[in-house]
């Protein structure tokens, strides 16, 4: 008898986002599941934001729902809509997991910062005492930025095409500590620069930053994972930086998704990702 | 580069009910969906009566969801809540498939009858002409005798343990044209047995009739699919009766699915099902 891909017993996972089609949760995940014998399987649901609230309402019902994993553009809504916040959620006012309890309440963490420090603290670039710049501040700019200020950086600048969004993140980090402050999206004299806004993801999208201002010695980091190498990772690869994909934040971040959500125990690691092969 | 067993792009069917975890259609077909190279798989759902509802309205914005495969306990609910009824599912008053329209609309179907049938032809059991025992007059029952209505049974008895359920149903067959009544659940005569009810799940069930009083030369058929082997074939595969385990239905009606789900092409027949090797 050979193994179903699923079968009636299989618990699920589902990742909500518009657009979906690029998300790489449900072929990382799913691969990490079975690789760990879990009986679950990690789904696409692509929702639009309209749709979201009506969408997580139902799934209160869906009982073999370990939870839902939030992307764009439904994080700062999935930490809106949540019963509890965890405080990474409460600090971001977003969230990117949202675990189903046995009563169909939902608590929500944002696990995009941890993921995103623990990619940077693997290659031995630690942001303690650097400058950063961040660019995007919406709900993965947020997180990263709360998690930079835990972190330890010295200073985070935010820019956003929105000034008082910018502004509003800012005076919530300064708030617990942080030198934080509005900044122009030139990346010259920071030290780590990130990109946390979805430019990029389409072939013909301007680069978030003027690349030729980069210092050579900064860590540039994308949040966007397909392509894993961006026309801003690319540029910025040129000038000698070294570069963070989008995709080391969610490979980082697995091992902290499968805890939250109950799956406990195996090996939910980067190394464990790549032996999958998926990629 | 490995495949992986689902994706961003992945389209999603799922099926749902309570219990769940005996449900076969996740793993038979994902199989099939596999094997004919369609980006989809089915999942189930573990959802209870009273939130089946609520769940179906949110997944009316569930972009890739090509539909839901309602089982036991939601099939009448399901016509019922669905947008548009086809003519099977409008005389059954009940639904087994929902067909997701790009504006969020619920299209139902009703094809456990056509399965049931379609499996009995394919064994060289033609209804035409022969009596029928039906029981448990819920939403499968109701598909099966209008199915067998339509295939041309020369009268078909119906059991109820809610005698006014089987009774509304006798009246609405009759009302096509077929001969139709309330009977006993006493099988003695019949050339066709069917049990309908989920008696036969669980191993401490009764039997829904007396085996001991079935013809020999009779047929008889289970809609419960696990065990595939109920107490009820056994005994009557004892007594030299042609049994069709409840399995049939399900298997025979899956390329009737795919094409209402819009999973053109392929090959979805018992024989493919069989090649997967999941059984």
């Amino acid at each position: 008898m050979r193994q179903p891909i699923v079968d009636g017993t299989t618990r699920l996972l589902a990742i909500a986002g518009d657009p979906i089609a690029q998300v790489r949760a449900p072929a990382m995940l799913s691969g990490l599941l079975r690789h760990n014998a879990v009986d679950a399987l990690c789904v696409p649901f692509h929702v639009r934001a309209a749709d979201f609230a009506a969408l997580l309402h139902g799934l209160r019902g869906l009982r073999n729902l370990a939870g839902v994993i939030a992307t764009v553009p439904h994080k700062a809504v999935a930490a809106s809509l949540a019963d509890s916040l965890l405080p990474r959620a409460r600090l971001a006012r977003a969230a990117n997991v949202l675990a189903r309890g046995e009563d169909g309440s939902w608590t929500a963490d944002m696990l995009d910062g941890v993921g995103f420090v623990a990619g940077l603290l693997a290659a031995g670039k630690n942001p303690a005492g650097q400058s950063a710049l961040v660019v995007g501040a919406g709900g993965v700019g947020t997180a990263i930025a709360f998690a930079l200020a835990e972190a330890g950086a010295s200073e985070i600048a935010l820019s956003d095409t929105d000034p008082a969004r910018a502004e509003d993140l800012a005076q919530r980090l300064r708030a617990t500590g942080a030198a934080a402050r509005v900044a122009a999206p030139d990346p010259a004299g920071y030290a780590l620069v990130v990109n946390a806004t979805p430019l990029g993801m389409h072939p013909d999208d301007p680069l978030p930053i003027d690349a030729t201002r980069l210092d050579p010695a900064a860590t540039v980091a994308d949040v966007v994972s397909k392509p894993v190498m961006t026309k801003l990772l690319q540029a910025a690869q040129q000038r000698g930086c070294f570069i963070q994909p989008g995709t080391h934040m969610t490979e980082q971040q697995m091992a902290a998704m499968a805890t939250f959500f109950g799956f406990s125990g195996g090996d939910w690691s980067p190394a464990a990702i790549a032996a999958l092969g998926l990629y």
